[in-house]
């Protein structure tokens, strides 16, 4: 009997830990992988109770599993610690308190940290960390140049929003992060904002986008809602691979409806997501949409449009539905092309990705 | 310019019709198949309109279309149509309305109707019939023996619940049908009740059991949640499939978190729904249960479980979700028999079902 | 015995029916009454089985009881009948089977059709009618005599969307229909589509403003959301004040997030929506907003803001929420004006509802 | 323009912390007060990183607030701190550091602890503490007695469920503690599990009722859904007033759609939540129940019912919901006693409270 209860004793010193790992339901967001690369969802800058977060560490992979994604990343602040007086050890604990955690859920975690100085040059994530600890210094060029040393991926967070008083904008320190090889991606979404002169920035300067949550708190999002994210295009579902996509700048943002990303990514996601399908006869066609993903595709008719194909001005593909739109024949035609702006990927700043269906 | 506007108009004229078509999303209830059998999941016994019902045959279509059923009938009252009015035509009309959707989404649709008398003998639902004008007749024995001409497969409905003043009661008239051959099965759960005794007389009887939600207002169902329902154990995905399995009595009823059927089915449901894996140290094993389905299953120690194995008294294994429990060796045993009762697995009335890992 | 049982057939016979009555829970949408008014919710666009929609009438009144509705009108095509060989009666029958159920439940419901024309004039709702029956002529221009005879109050429809191919547009005959005093208000939001040019057309022709959800299929909203609808601003709940606000255009339109309305009307609405409070020191103000309402207010530092006091360029006021901005004081200023827009309450097409607090 | 930085700066650098305090939207649980006392909402058996919980205190108020609770406290283990490596200060942090925030919101903190040993005795929170870090005691003895001087209130946790083997049992170390006065309530209900046998314990011995949820995760509840809780019926909204009305046993417990209590409290809770309305003609009375609570009530006609009155079996008030019954009269009475149980207003040891409403 003794050895029994010592059993449970045992047992009940480690349950309420325990107990965090039952009922482990794995979450799913269907996006298309592409030809030649799956891909991954990933979120690079989340804070923990190491900064000025909520949660322990461990909560924030049990929240990637929840919601299907595949890797994250800490961000919690090198130079803002207010919880400091009772967790102030190293800036690298919340990586190793959920890396067991990580590891038993499938889970890729990436060490980082954010570098945290006012305007400008801002914040910025540096990911593939050896030692966070080597960033707290008090000039940030030392910062920047130690997370060099340790040939980390550096990203501009929230370049503009509630961060910056009235405008997004590059500053010379900026120009030269980027000519020193220290200045590899922006947010181009954080939060619950898009920044269009982000994702100028990262078009014109070869920069990689991303979309970060950038959470605080703990997260619950309802059936169909989805944290912003950045989608990394990549060869393996490995750290190391994903650091080859970012290198490469193989990524796009999802955020709530919107893709953004270079067109190239984006016609293949959408081309993979649907299957079209098209009856005709003499006087129209049928046009099935059968959307095998998760995402919706906003679709409206060009200005430029062939007037002899009669078809309504807009509609919308939903997540797993099928959607059949008739195409009238006017002028004795029996087919042609129907234009459309899928107006939800965008493939320039605040601008939809023009898409073709031969009828 | 005068055809584009004559080809709106008759566009614009079919919309409204038209519109109730998009945005299909086609629901998916995860319940493993049988090795020998698909799963079908299936409601015989819905009103619309044409009864006391409140809405057009096609919703109903649409709704199981959505919820992810595969096969219904409709139930209409041929003794009650507070409608009657307006809509007192043919007891064959809500069926052929809604014969056009169901084809075009690919839901199975069994003519039926309800015949609808005091208790004894209350309410069956007769199934497979060719004309359900045949049984609008004074008598309900006359009635009766026009569907067995028709050779219709008749359930006996909700034969409890607020259908009866105080009793669930076999009644002779009951003993008559069956001997007659015009009583093959009985709802075990119709709406949100759950008649034990009618499960036994399932038994007893050889009935085949149904479990019906019996809805007239329109439905919706958030995520998570589902319809009571038939599953039908068929070897094929048809009509004649479905057939065959009731007159086989393969079937078991899906309400709640409850699965009630007989020990065959409801054991290589169990097992086909999870992954069970075991692993073992001299101390202790742990057993890890991944659920790939949508059921919830109940485990609770049984009474006479082996003392040596310390385990705890019960857990549930939630829909695609992954659990882990620990079995500690007292008494220097290494291995032996887990007991549990599957406790929402009915294979006697209020009963669950006993299973065993053996480790 | 025999007249218990006699009694239960009767229950019996009349509880499907009486089934739907149970559970009834009345819906609230908090939006704050006016000074001189009180906040009527309405849909006056609602299509039943009667014409192309999918539910018997019943079913809206209990829609409106549960989403919290105070007003109703049914807009059955006069015209386009699908179900006519089934229910193809008086077009005055959903609104007197909706009638006891209306009453019941205290809904107010105003017997309505749509006339339904190809464009121009398009589509059309008459309200307060006495015999709907009497619009069911062949020439458009009779029938909205006809509805002109019995005083009816007329709404243009979706004058755009996917009822129209590629424009909004006035037409001469909307101008005839206006002149000869047979045209009072536009849909400036139908389904899921807000309209800016009906807008407009409304504030410049003196037209009252509507916001109709349109529905063919039965509804269900999740918590938090609502159908579009038309605010009315009446002295009393009754149909004759509501009659008297149409008239003296007292609406606005909620639909999604927005509010689309005169100023003079929003203004009130935001102001008795929120609890203001400021305190301050000699650095700064903090403002603190109560939101007691269920509307969102979406709020933006205007263009031409006082540089001296810092604040951040955007926030969101969410429904029974509370919120506290800083305001910084620079220059030695110890107050000032602190300018918003309040993106989401337009008072004229496309723009919101400029609003200062003075600190 | 330094100045603005700097202030900028400042306000960035508290802004992290200061994002949780937006969007704060005060939940609402409506369940009636009693004629004396006020009904509070209360959990006393809450974790947080200070133990094994996995978010920081102050999450813990904003959850309170959120689902419209009145009264924590924490329930840290001292025995059990797996985090103590990093956070391994103090057993008053987690008071101490949730205490602005609780006032800041109106939440009522009570500084706590659980004492947390195998069985026996068990787990226990000690609530009113003056120093929690008194408790850290090698012999369990000393540990009670300390929490006696400070005149703690000491409530037996989950005395069954998984913490222990197979049995709810009462040790004689228990009874030793009721007879030093180091034992004061017991929880009837924990997480997901009621305790009849705890329940008898408390109407015998005198204890006090609680149902704690003990979470360790972060917690969001989907609308309609609650933790379980103690409702303490108090003489005002005060620390003060809760620990009287603990002291004079004036407890419920609310889990899902239970409530669990003493009649006199049970009783007076289900008058006040419903409004009951009969209007009777010769034949039958109806009788029309309008629930204005957020509680669900079950009701169940009563074995010894008046066969001369006619009604159904069962029905169940939903929150918020209006709901009609008819009775039809037999036997020429005119009136008599309807009586039923409300089965899920716990009187007994899984027994409901049998109520009668006289027409």
């Amino acid at each position: 009997m003794k050895k029994i209860i010592s059993f449970f004793l045992a047992v009940c010193i480690s349950l309420p830990l325990f107990a965090q790992y039952k009922h482990k339901v794995r979450g799913n967001i269907a996006i298309p992988d592409l030809k030649d690369f799956l891909t991954l969802k990933c979120d690079f800058h989340i804070h923990t109770v190491f900064s000025d977060g909520m949660v322990w560490p461990v909560v924030r992979v049990d929240e990637a599993y929840r919601e299907g994604l595949d890797a994250i990343s800490f961000g919690d602040h090198i130079e803002y610690r207010p919880h400091k007086e009772t967790n102030g050890t190293s800036h690298n604990r919340a990586y190793e308190i959920a890396l067991p955690e990580a590891k038993a859920n499938g889970i890729i975690l990436i060490r980082g940290a954010e570098i945290t100085r006012p305007m400008p040059p801002g914040h910025f994530c540096a990911l593939f960390l050896t030692d966070a600890d080597e960033l707290d210094k008090p000039d940030y060029m030392d910062v920047f140049r130690a997370a060099g040393a340790q040939n980390a991926f550096i990203i501009w967070n929230h370049p503009g929003g509630i961060w910056q008083p009235d405008v997004v904008k590059w500053w010379p320190e900026h120009t030269k992060l980027l000519e020193l090889g220290l200045l590899h991606g922006i947010e181009v979404v954080n939060t619950d904002e898009y920044f269009p002169e982000a994702h100028a920035w990262c078009l014109e300067k070869k920069l990689t986008m991303f979309g970060s949550l950038d959470p605080h708190q703990p997260l619950f999002f309802p059936p169909g809602k989805h944290r912003p994210m950045t989608l990394v295009f990549a060869r393996s579902r490995t750290k190391e691979a994903i650091r080859e996509a970012l290198n490469e700048r193989r990524t796009a943002v999802y955020f709530e409806e919107l893709v953004i990303g270079e067109e190239k990514y984006l016609k293949e996601l959408f081309e993979n997501a649907l299957d079209i399908e098209v009856t005709k006869t003499d006087r129209q066609a049928r046009i099935t949409f059968t959307n095998k993903s998760d995402l919706t595709f906003h679709l409206k008719k060009t200005e430029d449009y062939d007037k002899r194909l009669v078809y309504f001005r807009d509609f919308t593909l939903v997540p797993q539905g099928k959607y059949t739109i008739t195409v009238g024949f006017e002028g004795g035609i029996k087919g042609g092309d129907v234009n459309f702006t899928v107006e939800n990927l965008y493939v320039q700043p605040n601008k939809g990705m023009r898409y073709t269906i031969k009828i």
